[in-house]
């Protein structure tokens, strides 16, 4: 076994898996914003026909793969395995999406971290030549999220300044051996970072040592710089946690040179949407990721990108016993399909 | 990219990733079974010297890294990555054992079967050269699922006879790309089942047709038979789930010659320890894996297992919404270290 390891935390993927096709789902809220023009499925109805919220976002992965497996011009029979999570309790999101249809699934929980990590196995399982065609997949629900972390919407809870709105969304992206697309070149495996943030209103905060964390890690791994790639993607800091995470680089010297943007302030405008600090949830970068980022690097309008999953690793359980929020982010390097 | 993929859902594994170190941490109950004798923590102290029951579950892990870490000889430095879950909501468990240690981490969601899944991935991640030495590490904790998933335990509620008894404890396995010890040498990648059961106090008959269809695959894809296996270790149908198994296997002329066995029956005694159908839990197949099972292995005493996790993939909330209990299985062939 040759070893792509380099560094502590990164591995390069000489097979260089591609991303032969990708879909987005997503509600009526994400369908107004700045990424509105480019998702394959928009629903003006939240219950996406389902009767629960967590029927509703089985449904959207659901919708998802349905359009990936069409985009791509293959059926259930020519999958050989899915990654996916989401942020349900118990991941029933991901597991009702696949029951009884006969295609292999290792189920994830990496928190909004999800889509990275599902890409990051992806490439490695292409890599070790034990699958062929695998989906990276990941959703979230506003009104799922929010009564499960805080309460039900009826309730009518205040949401603080720093706050985030889960995305209603789903993504997912074909991972293969052979074929034309974007493809993922080398990857940072994150560690667990908390910094005691404890304000469960407050994720971008408790997010953004991870982010910085991983960032640095990848890029003294691999040997390069900020200015390697087009764009560093976090997803999802929102606003507050990419200005935390800027300052925090700005004090260890690390130049992001301009490169730096997150999902969670591409993918509702944060003037006119009300949301706060912005987006989060998995399916927050999943769907910025399965809709415009894949786009643009196909079309080589982005050469490459570091595309870097955040997740805030708390629970309500944890929350309620005063502890803090770890946060973990996975680092993805995608490269523009003909280079 | 050679291909190592075989049938559907199985894959080999050339470079034969070696179990150099494993390690088991149980509870007081554990400790009084039939493997007590091979744990290598065990402890009378429930709480296992926290304040909370999850945290006690953060603490088992936290031990069984450590163990495995000294019996294997190296330090935090040397681990490339832990895949490891647990049943927590938002698998706490894993997440706060491993914040602030600097090992990379990739969170798992495969409720029981968790310990299959991770030592898949694990296995999977050193063939592709990603990394050289990988942690495959899971746990339960049988007061905070109690209380997660049914009610908390001072409620002092009835246990049906169906009903399995959540292992305590914390099972890690080292995985390399060089050493001495047991061998992974092929996987099965689960698809997830439903035959409809809706009984959370009964998970064993949900879970029974998943192994049954993993099982098949694996024997299928790789054109073996039961023979070449000197156990097929499910973990944790418990006793009503392997009957069940049986039965099924049975009526589809798969012909098991006497090979299976239940983690759930092999880690409590059935008769005196008042467990009904058994063990179950992440934890009940990680210590009976990182207890039992690879010391045998790397003895000789057994020359190939195929170990099956299953995983009863439900949620307090899908069950409230009346929906069924879908299932799945993993399976991963382990041959001992001198074949």
């Amino acid at each position: 076994m040759a070893s792509n390891k380099r560094g502590k935390q990164s591995f390069l993927l000489p097979g260089r898996p591609v991303i032969t096709a990708w879909a987005s789902v997503a509600g009526k809220k994400e369908s107004e914003g700045p990424l509105g023009y480019c998702f394959d499925v928009t629903s003006q109805d939240t219950l996406f026909g389902q009767k629960t919220w967590e029927q509703a976002e089985k449904q959207m992965q659901k919708m998802a793969l349905d359009t990936l497996m069409s985009k791509a011009g293959i059926t259930r029979q020519d999958v050989d395995l899915v990654f996916s999570g989401d942020l349900l309790n118990q991941c029933i999101g991901s597991s009702f999406t696949l029951r009884n249809t006969g295609i292999p699934h290792l189920g994830l929980y990496g928190a909004c971290s999800t889509m990275a990590e599902s890409l990051l196995l992806s490439a490695m399982a292409v890599e070790a030549g034990c699958v062929d065609r695998v989906v990276a997949m990941t959703s979230s629900h506003f009104a799922a999220s929010e009564r499960q972390y805080r309460f039900p919407l009826g309730y009518g809870g205040q949401r603080p300044p720093t706050a985030q709105w889960t995305v209603t969304g789903s993504g997912a992206a074909l991972v293969c051996t052979e074929g034309n697309g974007p493809r993922i070149e080398a990857c940072t495996i994150g560690t667990v970072t908390d910094l005691g943030i404890k304000d469960a209103n407050n994720m971008g905060a408790a997010m953004a040592p991870a982010a910085l964390s991983t960032i640095k890690a990848h890029l003294q791994d691999l040997g390069r710089s900020a200015e390697d790639y087009d764009l560093i993607v976090t997803g999802d800091l929102g606003q507050l946690g990419k200005e935390m995470l800027l300052e925090l680089a700005r004090q260890e010297g690390l130049a992001l040179g301009g490169r730096l943007t997150d999902c969670g302030t591409m993918v509702f405008d944060l003037e006119k949407q009300d949301v706060h600090c912005g987006g989060s949830g998995c399916g927050c970068s999943a769907i910025t990721l399965c809709g415009e980022l894949l786009d643009k690097l196909n079309k080589s309008k982005l050469k490459r990108i570091l595309f870097c999953g955040t997740g805030a690793l708390l629970s309500p359980t944890s929350t309620q016993q005063g502890l803090p929020i770890p946060g973990v982010c996975h680092g993805v390097s995608i490269v523009c399909g003909r280079d």
